[in-house]
């Protein structure tokens, strides 16, 4: 049997964009760590006919049907009932259920509504729900289907998905393979070039190697099948080599890794130390070093120097170029982080300054115009000017202009 | 005809996992906002052959249907080949989107892919994407049938649906009733406790009103529903003002207003400048003050004193203060907020100091402590102490922390 996993999530808050649907992420996540393929999820809201044409549906194109929602105490939760009419079996109350509900009610009021959660369809077992009073079911209502249901709150299913589900399908055959992805990260290269770059890794069909851009960074992700995670693991390790080989310098890191993490970890290794004078970003590049826990081993801190006077008087940039060639300049990106490094006596110095928008551009000097000055140990400093597309907004620019002043900094030590 | 629109949602990553569906739920509010009906989302991988299975479902129980996601230009984008293929329809080139295209890359490398994002299903119109590359369609690929295609970048999404698809719609009469949302924003004050201030409206229809929380920070989402925007902007005013009289100083704005943006405009009002000492915000505090546009008419700058040199050395915090409170005080936080004024000479300035975690607590001073210092253009500096939720993470208590010193602020603006 080849399997195919469906999650379909059921409630009108979700029609309404009252609530973000985390829970088809996590159940994705799910899935895919066990190897479990799925192609499709499904929306709908708490209104028993679209859930039973969505049943439908599912039930034609899949064997593994995964409901959250729909099944509180309340007239407007449905799920079940609509389930076991769809199949046409009779619902079948369970007292240890009741019984476990109204424990859980102890002292509080329990309505006639709280009993249809003892009601599952006939041949359904119970999918125990740790926290709340809603159970979820596990059912087989015909040969070569299987339906899961859950509680829409997250906090519910979540220990009912990985104390009681996932031993179930385990036990019953349907984790077959292991799926493992790693994603390698990037920065300064788009995603068209760094597909192009890589091109021929994506007719590779295990491990499989797509690319994908998030918040300007693009990426790759190489995901493996195999019996095991090691199994997984030993396929993505060549590949991941081979791509790495080519890409060189751009790749600044796997997975969870950050571009402030990995600057900061260079940092700590050599022990050295790092200052910040920021005009255009207004404190965002500090505030991105310092989202790092234990960041204050090398950060020493930094100065927002967003007017021309702050510049001049606390970073003791000249008048004169100032004057000359603007703030928005390699002159002053150069002097700024010779003065946050003289003032707070740091190894290394990073400055930005730049126009950000929405006004302040001309011709000479175009919104996404953005200087990035570099300090090192030896008392070296350059500029680099970027200039990024005007047409992005305030917060993408500046965005982008802390994370190319991270890199800077981060190839300074893959070259050493 | 009855009106019904389906949002599919299309990309691999989401069946991954890889993302949070926050398109869907965007839309899902849009389409509430414009009092369209939609009863199903579809989330289905880059795959020709199950975009088309969905679409032929959408197609067939709804008139609208809205994708995301598939328009970008690398070969796993196929959206737009996969509609034009469903309903039979060649693709033809649009020399104004290559052009476009070419302009955007200015400077860059653009390759062969770039090209077929200029191709669009014959008939099909262009849908203005004002950021980044890729356009969308609106497209009756036949009588009663709308669709209409959205790249998956969030921030390419939301301008090219409000800018373009929204005139569209209204102009086509897809828009019968007009809803229309007014949200009260408020700080210092938990969602619970604002809740049971103003019960009583909870059971109004029409206006009506629902208390909801985002990032700690509570709201009341007013919603009317009515034949044009001034019928039901009237409806609104009358319970916005009888809300706004019961819940007081603890309403900061509505809507899109933002703590800085307020507080920016006392300032600008006022004529008065603003300087910033942060400690454990490490430079949050600045960036979220210059994240609105126009912010150097009044923000001069300041410095992240994250380490206790840069305290003592930049600020002139006294270093037997240092030592005898330590870093997080009410002391400490004073002095930082009296020496970033006097080093930026501003009239206004605010300190942070304090314990994000996850290291770094005691039984003293657990995490979560931090004091606000604030010092006003007399010359008179106080701190306020808060002791956030030790639970939350670093990202949390750093937040709430730089939206309570705004807010502090801010309310010395409204006792004027």
């Amino acid at each position: 049997m080849t399997i195919s996993a469906e999650i379909i999530c059921i409630g009108t808050e979700l029609l309404l964009g009252e609530i973000l649907n985390s829970n088809a992420q996590y159940l994705a996540q799910q899935l895919a760590s066990l190897g479990i393929p799925h192609f499709y999820q499904t929306v709908v809201g708490d209104n028993p006919e679209r859930i039973q044409k969505s049943l439908a549906i599912a039930a034609n194109r899949s064997n593994l049907i995964i409901t959250t929602g729909g099944l509180g105490p309340t007239p407007d939760d449905l799920t079940t009932e609509s389930i076991a009419d769809f199949f046409a079996t009779p619902l079948v109350e369970h007292p240890q259920i009741w019984e476990n509900i109204q424990q859980k009610y102890a002292g509080r009021t329990i309505t006639a509504n709280n009993r249809k959660q003892a009601f599952l369809p006939q041949g359904a077992e119970i999918l125990t729900n740790p926290v709340g009073t809603a159970p979820g079911m596990i059912w087989q209502p015909r040969q070569g289907l299987m339906i899961l249901t859950f509680p829409g709150v997250p906090t519910e299913l979540y220990p009912m998905w990985e104390q009681f589900a996932v031993p179930v399908l385990r036990s019953q055959g349907w984790v077959k393979e292991t799926f493992y992805s790693k994603v390698l990260l990037y920065w300064g290269i788009a995603e068209s070039a760094l597909a192009e770059q890589v091109n021929s890794f994506f007719d590779l069909t295990n491990p499989t190697v797509a690319p994908y851009a998030n918040y300007g960074q693009a990426r790759l992700r190489i995901t493996a099948r195999a019996e095991t995670l090691a199994a997984a693991q030993a396929l993505i390790a060549p590949v991941e080599a081979e791509i790495r080989q080519i890409t060189g310098k751009y790749c600044y890191g796997v997975d969870d890794d950050t571009l402030a993490g990995v600057v900061g970890n260079h940092l700590k290794s050599q022990g050295q130390t790092l200052a910040v004078a920021e005009s255009c970003t207004g404190g965002w590049l500090g505030e991105t070093i310092t989202s790092v826990a234990g960041s204050s081993a090398y950060f020493l801190g930094g100065v927002i120097s967003y007017s021309n006077e702050v510049k001049a008087q606390v970073l003791k940039v000249s008048q004169a170029d100032l004057q000359e060639h603007g703030a928005v300049s390699s002159e002053v990106a150069m002097q700024m982080a010779l003065g946050v490094k003289n003032l707070l006596q740091s190894d290394w110095a990073i400055s930005i300054t730049g126009i950000a928008g929405p006004d302040g551009g001309s011709s000479v000097k175009p919104i996404g115009l953005v200087y990035i000055g570099l300090a090192d140990p030896d008392g070296n400093v350059e500029a680099i000017a970027y200039k990024f597309n005007p047409h992005r907004d305030r917060h993408w620019i500046r965005m982008v202009s802390v994370y190319s002043a991270l890199d800077q900094l981060r190839q300074r030590f893959v070259m050493i």
